[in-house]
């Protein structure tokens, strides 16, 4: 009789249910449920009062209701029998949180704090806690802490700890009523199982917290604030779990309102990112993951902690147990290319494409396809949306060189490709200069399904032009459970050296413009007034 | 009586004719007739033979056919009598060059070299006398002639000697049956006079002429090429005349032609750019002419010789008698706009203008018009064709920085056109900087007149940013003869402190990536094999 893994994966908009065989990997079924909310960024919707700048809220309500849509969905479409699903596991994005009641319920479903916005799910891009963020890295720098250090040196206005400041400072009543802290995976799993669990991933790279000395110091919190210094022991656990661990299982009330089996298996939460590490078959050192969309995750297995220059963090058990999981980031690479054909592609483009019933980036992609390496004359750095790793610069910009009379969009297309392979490959350089092996590339997620170009570039400029990491194959991962697909990009010799060249020059800009040698990118922004 | 002057403007498409009230100034008429055969740039039209890549070459028969359509137009739309017209002026695209028989007739109207391309007239953008140019400036640098530093230190494939050159090297025949080579402007002047003259606009800025010292020496030319030895002599004259004097008297043959009176007055030829600074009423010293359209010529005078880094060129007589008449030059002016138009603007842009009966260009305008200096966070270098003045470099490139996400078209166009005015500023500082004054801009062309924004923003970056110079207007002067425009514009204090700001960091990066602290421009242009 065939057994059955059941995934939820918490996105930005939706939920989404996946059922696995566990034999084969085969999957079973899967299904889709938007937030009915979605983003709450600009008005309270319980209330219709407007949101502050930089906010992003959620309803954590929707979650409950997406999930049993999707969960429901995905028994019915397959006819797996509940009693055959023996096992659930929950990713969520992160560091999305919220203020709970004693009993494990969101402030914001109490009526009297319905109206105030810090009751509700603070998501991941809620960007409103910067005072906050930037308090917390000038006591850190004045108190001489080492946690910084694990981060590249800052901690972002999007982890828990700003977030969680943000609230007791602009709404103490909430902070003093919640009786808890939480990332929201973590409760889904709550919700779920009935037992508070805090999953290592979330703690290690969004709360400053690492398995060896736990999180900082009752003094280094009380320093950021009288109020604050006891913020883990009052409204969080000490006890945190590792990945792949079982938080518990399933209570029957919620058994029956999902249509499962009271009693089956739950594990702790984990990252959306960094599930993708497993779910691509990676289980050991010397692979990075890279997980490819608006923006791209690194993440790599190591066996030892590693300072590497301008990393999102390291965190032993934080991607898999027994390993220091590290992730770095480059903040725009689909995003650049949306970017650009949003903003610059002709109608004379527009039109073919048109006419020929595919999109415009289509079209980019088969005219820059049929480039060579270094033709255009075409440099870029990838900084449209600042820069996340090595250099942890957000006022950094783009730039881009060598254009003539002759430049023609698909050129300067390819130009940006080649700019976000070339960061990529400076991430590279970064972790294999500072011990932390990268052997072998599994690249997943949107992107590389559907850019074979953007593969092949990749392939030229990032794998093969490695010297010292020897690898000679960058995998494509979908972005499905423990199926990798087998698809591997092999060298073009002639490529790679010219991109060796080009990398040359682009590491040049790079650390001319991202390291001080003009500052022009800040000085043009801090105009911009 | 009223008593008019007729001009001539050979172009490069077609020639104009314009009649002018001498007492008013009033414009009685004009016409323009197309050249029959254009340019030849891709086949020689006599035979249909294919010609090798940098050619542009034309047949001087289609500026007789043009002449006469237009003048005779003129005649007629006007109905003055022949007798009324007192002088004719010929201006005429430079170095547009020609191999003569001896009794003047180009030797491509002769049966025996009709299928000899180097038997026709060399346009002015005939590019594929480089190697020759490439000998002309090695040899003088070699030898340590004084020239090059007239002509910011380089001489230039477009000009008279590397032309002839190029006729000894590839068609010694044609070079050995040729009487005279001879511009193309001073052409028209014997063939409406009968008699041969050379002016000194074309001799000192197009021949290495001055007016002290002549031409280079024999043993120069011996140098390039023995049989090149004599080529002044030989193929030339020494009698070069100056701007504004009298060639001779229209000839009866020719008067019949073009319906005119014989013993008309028939001036010296010039070259088309330089007549801008009289026709615009400029005939003092201080004064900067900057002719905009595709390029931007910029025209001073002074009474003194300077070398000033980047000229194109000085030359005593060679705009007005009794002044140096200096030139500098931007490649790309409208030229980078329209670039933008046709390879950057989306679709819905496209959609817009259409919808409103605008141009791209005007829906550009008018949205960068709304954008205040310094808003957009962009800057960018001018050198999608190279850099003419002040760094004379063709291998130059652009480059555009500060792009992110939220970055607009409007605003690269405006980065753009900004660009253009801090190379503007650049030569306009290198002037000031060697001795030759500039207190005061007048902007003619096609692009003043079409372009309110760019003429603003001009003020801001341009006028207003000198301190040295201190001129507090510029004056739009129509492209038409002796008729300035009432048109001056006005500093904004507010708009030009942030020039100042922008403008420092454009000549950060002009002297960073053009006077070598990084070569990325050429060396990716060299890797564009």
């Amino acid at each position: 009789m065939a057994k059955y893994s059941l995934g939820i994966d918490f996105g930005t908009l939706s939920a989404r249910a996946l059922l696995v065989d566990v034999e084969t990997g085969r999957e079973v079924a899967t299904s889709v449920s938007d937030y009915r909310h979605g983003v709450l960024d600009e008005t309270l919707a319980a209330t219709g009062a407007k949101l502050p700048p930089d906010w992003a809220l959620q309803d954590p309500g929707d979650y409950l209701e997406a999930m049993e849509a999707a969960v429901r969905d995905v028994l019915r479409s397959s006819g797996v029998p509940p009693g055959q699903v023996i096992g659930i596991g929950v990713d969520f994005t992160a560091c999305t949180m919220l203020p709970l009641d004693a009993a494990g319920q969101p402030l914001c479903f109490d009526a009297a704090w319905r109206a105030n916005p810090h009751a509700y799910v603070k998501l991941w891009k809620h960007h409103a806690a910067q005072p906050e963020a930037n308090l917390i890295n000038e006591v850190a720098a004045a108190r001489g802490e080492s946690f910084p250090a694990r981060y590249g040196g800052k901690i972002s206005s999007e982890w828990f700890f700003p977030k969680a400041l943000q609230i007791l400072d602009e709404a103490p009543e909430v902070y003093a009523a919640a009786a808890r802290l939480m990332e929201a995976g973590d409760w889904i799993v709550l919700q779920l199982t009935g037992r508070e669990t805090r999953n290592a991933c979330t703690a290690g790279y969004k709360a400053m917290w690492e398995k060896a000395g736990g999180f900082p110091s009752r003094d280094y919190f009380a320093a950021l604030a009288p109020a604050f210094a006891d913020v883990v022991d009052e409204k969080m656990i000490r006890d945190i779990s590792p990945i792949g661990a079982k938080a518990g299982e399933l209570t029957p009330a919620m058994a029956a309102r999902l249509g499962l089996a009271p009693g089956t298996a739950v594990g702790v939460a984990n990252v959306d990112a960094h599930v993708a590490v497993p779910a691509a078959t990676v289980t050991r050192e010397g692979v990075m993951v890279m997980i490819m969309g608006t923006s791209t995750c690194h993440m790599v297995l190591g066996r030892e902690p590693k300072i590497v220059e301008g990393m999102c963090g390291y965190v032993e058990d934080g991607i898999l147990p027994g390993f220091f999981g590290f992730e770095a980031g480059q903040s725009c690479v689909g995003d650049h290319f949306a970017w650009f054909a949003e903003s610059c592609v002709p109608a004379a483009y527009e039109q073919e494409a048109s006419r020929r019933g595919i999109s415009a980036h289509d079209l980019l992609s088969e005219r820059a396809a049929a480039l060579k390496p270094g033709e255009s004359g075409l440099i870029a750095l990838d900084w449209w949306n600042g820069n996340r790793s090595v250099l942890v610069d957000a006022d950094l910009t783009g730039l881009m060189l060598g254009m003539t009379l002759n430049t023609k969009p698909e050129e300067m297309y390819r130009a940006l490709i080649e700019a976000t392979a070339f960061g990529t490959r400076v991430i590279i350089e970064a972790f294999q200069g500072n011990g932390v092996a990268v052997d072998e590339i599994v690249a997943c997620g949107g992107l590389p399904e559907r850019n074979e170009l953007l593969m092949q570039i990749y392939w030229g400029a990032v794998a093969a032009g490695s010297s010292a990491g020897g690898y000679d194959t960058i995998h494509e991962a979908a972005e499905k459970m423990a199926r990798v697909k087998d698809r591997t990009f092999r060298p073009n010799a002639a490529a790679h050296a010219v991109y060796d060249r080009l990398f040359a020059e682009y590491r040049k800009l790079h650390d001319f413009f991202g390291r001080g040698g003009n500052d022009v990118m800040k000085t043009l922004k801090a105009m911009r007034g």
